[in-house]
């Protein structure tokens, strides 16, 4: 079906909080009715039989089959058009690439995974994603509706209300890289940029294993290490969106090894991927571990996965090495806890996601050195979205953008259903 | 005047959270007339007109002078009534003791100041405060309206929902004392109970340096060291109420000296105000230091502050003294920036209010040991409130929790105004 263009009543600035509000309701309350609606957000009938009005007509929500009747005419029943339209989403690794379209309610429509290497520069890996972003909207499958929003993560600080990175310590050229402006105009849609972390948060948060908590820190322990933060159910990006970067936080005084960062003993210089990679690949060269010898001889090469395999077959060697990983790991979210006192700790990345060392040993580091009040009823778990946590948190990070009052304001009064980049500057706030 | 039980419409439930939103309008907000309520919330005029009614009724809101008219009839200004009741609250300190009676709004009808023990236990504490109150409450001046709440702060880890301190380093003999229940019975109030810094926090947020920020830590180096945190504007609290327990975050790995909380290498056994107090001690007494020698023949004992004065004239012990414990700090602040990205960190407590050495290291070890993008607008300040800021957050505490849809549920279909602790359970929510 077209729609066509026309002259619509213009919605009142004061009236964009209801709509958010009615519209919240619906696609993420799992409220059905607009007597519900009523009862649920105190607003008064007459205002939400307007917004649901209005919704309708701007295509976000359809009225379905009849519910149950009350008394009078059986009420029918309301749904968000998550296929109003789609999203593309892109999850950017160290060593990783993951690219996805979506729905509108973060169901994947079409997915693709492959190695990269972040190191190669923002041309070649946003040119890469770019013929990703086009096979997916080319592909068999046709995707409903326009393009409504990019999201893009990378594994280091970005600013959030201009999406650029900022000195990301493991992102060599990035920095300042107008990765929103870069897309907004190939794409003619909205974009937002955000680190890697904080959109795992949200995935973990949407439909992981943090659904329900408020206050949750989840730790990936990836090639780097880093955090997305959860506060009151909100996500916590800081005063300049770099909040969660705790691969830098120094955790010994006088460490030969010098961060990527330029500083000294920083977490992720001990105990992150590369660093675990690095201190299997000397075991196995001299023959401490014969287990990830044998690897290297196979492979030509260790990574932190390699050494997880070997702990859990038993090599005293590997398992040395994760203890002490996992004790730094520990010893920095034991703080984070006594700080932060977060309902949930979620540990995400490769090397959790290997074997039950690694997560033991961080468990009992946090358990020892944190204040009893604190661990009560302190739940430490392994992320459950496993490879696809990534593009379904980018998915959730646009939706929850595109759904915003400020956003909203931007798009909502064309006549085509849908923002656009063009002429639509977008509000830097959080 | 005397104001008349009467039947009343009851209000419905749903009704609740716009009541709310108008009242934070009003009483937060600087708005002061109906329609610039229908603008701010987008409730409609009737809802508005039937909410302003509702606490003009209640006597929350007063209706004032006329305002400029924009054509008809000129609108009367609201106010909130800040004086329809009284708040009792007291800051208990390690060491000292503060009460006072405050207005709705935070206006300090009446204030004392006294050394204390927290260390004799709450029957000697929590009695001596009872004593203040009834001081204060049958003073020359007599308070405005009934008593509508009680507030406490105290030194140690609190689990808000219940009011009860819970294995608090500092306060031997206070675990599970159920504060709550001892001051709502004898003053028929509401009680809450908070730590301290989360106080302190709340009230620099209020009427202090922390106006207008959004994400901020307050850190308070006193007898111990704990920290105030707002995320997004609104106290984070934490799962159990225990969060900014910073004194406890170890930052050596085998320090000789064992914290007052069992563990070893705490911040606080190393850099609170007892730890340099101790250090001043030593130096005094072998001779390292002059000044502090001086000090010690005259009073008998040496404090944090007279280190810190010390410092101030220019004894290089006792500046050493400060350098070595600021940069403690500043090593345990610098990993909360980089995990937290706050825009402000108030540095607050006695050491950091007496001289400029401290602080001064402080801010340079967080600078240099976080990542660029944490620390770009990164304001780091000492405290605006001063010795006024414990009771004055205690008194913002209580307004706020009284003001909470829930809780304003308890109370408002009684015919007299405010709350009372009598068949009014309070939700246990933060």
């Amino acid at each position: 079906m077209v729609r066509m263009a026309r002259e619509r009543t213009p919605l009142a600035e004061e009236s964009l909080d209801t709509l958010v509000t009615v519209l919240d309701g619906i696609r993420l309350g799992g409220v059905d009715s607009r007597a519900e609606l009523v009862a649920r957000t105190g607003l008064g009938r007459g205002v939400v039989a307007g917004r649901v009005a209005e919704l309708l007509d701007r295509g976000l929500v359809v009225e379905g089959e009849t519910g149950p009747s009350t008394g009078g005419r059986p009420p029918r029943r309301l749904a968000f058009r998550g296929d109003a339209g789609h999203l593309l989403v892109a999850d950017l690794g160290a060593t990783s690439l993951d690219v996805a379209a979506t729905t509108l309610d973060g169901q994947v429509l079409a997915h693709h995974a492959e190695p990269a290497d972040i190191a190669t520069g923002p041309d070649v890996c946003l040119g890469r994603v770019d013929e990703l972003f086009e096979h997916l909207s080319m592909g068999p499958r046709r995707l409903p509706g326009r393009l409504w929003g990019v999201g893009i993560s990378v594994p280091g600080p970005v600013e959030f209300g201009t999406g650029r990175p900022i000195s990301p310590p493991i992102m060599p050229g990035w920095d300042g890289t107008p990765i929103r402006e870069r897309f907004s105009t190939r794409w003619d849609a909205p974009v937002w940029v955000d680190n890697d972390v904080n959109t795992l948060a949200l995935g973990e948060w949407r439909s992981g294993v943090a659904v329900g908590h408020r206050d949750v820190v989840v730790i990936k322990v990836g090639t780097g290490i880093g955090a997305g933060i959860l506060a009151g159910g909100h996500l916590h990006r800081g005063a300049q969106g770099s909040a969660g970067d705790v691969g830098h936080i120094q955790v010994v005084e006088d460490a030969a090894i010098v961060c990527r960062c330029g500083n000294v003993g920083c977490l992720e210089a001990l105990a992150g991927g590369a660093a675990i990679a690095r201190q299997g690949r000397e075991v196995a060269e001299d023959g401490r571990s014969p287990f990830l010898a044998r690897v290297l001889h196979q492979t030509g090469d260790i990574d932190a996965r390699d050494v997880a395999r070997a702990a859990d077959h038993g090599d005293p060697v590997a398992v040395s090495l994760l203890q002490v990983a996992g004790r730094r790991i520990g010893q920095v979210l034991a703080s984070i806890v006594n700080f932060y006192n977060p309902s949930l700790v979620v540990v995400a990345g490769g090397v959790a996601q290997s074997g039950d060392q690694f997560l033991a040993t961080i468990r009992e580091t946090v358990y020892r050195r944190s204040l009893p009040l604190a661990t009560r009823d302190l739940v430490l778990a392994r992320s459950a979205l496993g490879g696809m946590a990534g593009v379904l948190g980018a998915s959730t990070m646009v939706a929850d953008q595109l759904f915003r009052p400020e956003v909203l304001a931007t798009w909502v009064h064309h006549g085509e259903p849908g923002p656009t980049a063009v002429g639509a500057p977008l509000p830097s706030g959080s």
